[in-house]
């Protein structure tokens, strides 16, 4: 499937510009986070869908777009570029998207820089290693859950709690100041990852729990579409 | 000890700017590539040096300036910054440096931001585990080096090898392009650190180790004094 979006209001920086194409999976956390931007932002964009779960990131095509086989990947008319860190940045740099969501004042810019550069040991990989080993492993293997290992990434992600409270979001609305910004979506697509597994990982977290309405309220129906494949999930570890 | 450092030529965005000062230890490798940056640049700086191996990051000061107790650090009239990603990216944006280092075009810089985000899950952990299994441990513990444990990072690093070669260095005389990037000094000051358990990740890579006598010889003495700490160790394992 392919849809091509155009929203009403967007500004492109060149008119000749061709969409983006972006290349994702909505399991992919990061995926999710390239893809609200492009829609919330209204950026003309075509989305083209890579299962990974059916392994198609191993085909020849893909492999030529990205060696790694990793999404999201996003072509803008030719150019390629992989990771979302450095996709988010490049969307929010090149089009007219709102301000708040990568601040042109230095200073501001580079806190969002700092969260960025600090979740992919952090946020990214602790949450990340809870939904393997609750949900991706024993999907895949048909073998139980390994308590043992879901504990110790547990452990871990308390740590990255801590961090992200006391170090970044403080007593602040948004991670990085008075608005929303890429560190915001970047977090909260890392921190739905586990709901997954039905385990919400905010719950003992009022402030935390807080922001994440907060970011969700002010994203409403995209980020509630994007995340629909994780509350299936959710709604299915239940059963 | 406190050096202030002013190098000639030096333009400054503002002359009321008081020195940057930069809180590092040698033996962290993002502490090297931010002390490259400012000193091959010429930023103004006040080095404060954090003797990691002596605890130091634990005094309640040095708390106060970062939470997660880590170097690098810099503070800017006042600002705070962590990271060394987005340390490099502030001081390449805010200060007048050559602009090879962080180039103003979106999809050069793009490429540049690529590496930087992916660097953190491959290049940054797979040679660090090499250096704290084969140098770090066995010294701090007095323990034998744990053969398996070396054997499985290496494998590990031998990926990251080559993604570095095939997906980033290519044909291209440095990482991203023609010129020296903040990429390849993140890089090259990873991919040093394992030296100083007597072990050249690049021995059997000659694309590679190309690519690091060009940077190496780009860099000059600035690598070589920054560095100089490395190869002590180096020489000490060789004993």
């Amino acid at each position: 499937m392919q849809t091509l979006c155009r929203a009403a209001g967007t500004l492109v920086a060149s008119m000749s510009r061709r969409p983006v194409e972006v290349y994702f999976d909505l399991l992919s956390q990061p995926s999710r986070a390239v893809l609200i931007l492009l829609r919330a932002a209204g950026i003309p964009h075509v989305e083209r869908p890579v299962a990974l779960r059916k392994g198609e990131q191993n085909s020849p095509e893909f492999g030529r777009l990205n060696p790694m086989r990793k999404v999201p990947v996003i072509v803008d008319n030719g150019f390629v570029l992989t990771e979302s860190v450095a996709i988010l940045k490049y969307l929010a740099s090149t089009y007219d998207v709102p301000q708040n969501w990568y601040p042109r004042d230095p200073q501001r810019r580079a806190k969002v820089d700092e969260y960025m550069a600090w979740q992919h040991l952090n946020t990214r990989m602790n949450t990340a290693k809870v939904f393997i080993f609750e949900v991706l492993i024993p999907q895949m293997t048909s073998q139980p859950v390994d308590d043992q290992k879901v504990s110790k990434a547990l452990k871990d992600l308390e740590g990255t709690l801590d961090m992200l409270e006391t170090m970044f979001l403080k007593d602040k609305p948004f991670l990085c100041g008075d608005d929303l910004t890429l560190a915001d979506l970047l977090a909260i697509c890392e921190l739905m990852q586990p709901l997954g597994g039905d385990r919400d990982v905010l719950k003992e977290r009022p402030k935390l729990a807080s922001w994440r309405s907060r970011v969700q309220s002010a994203l409403g129906k995209t980020f509630e579409d994007v995340h629909a494949i994780v509350y299936r999930l959710r709604n299915k570890s239940r059963l």
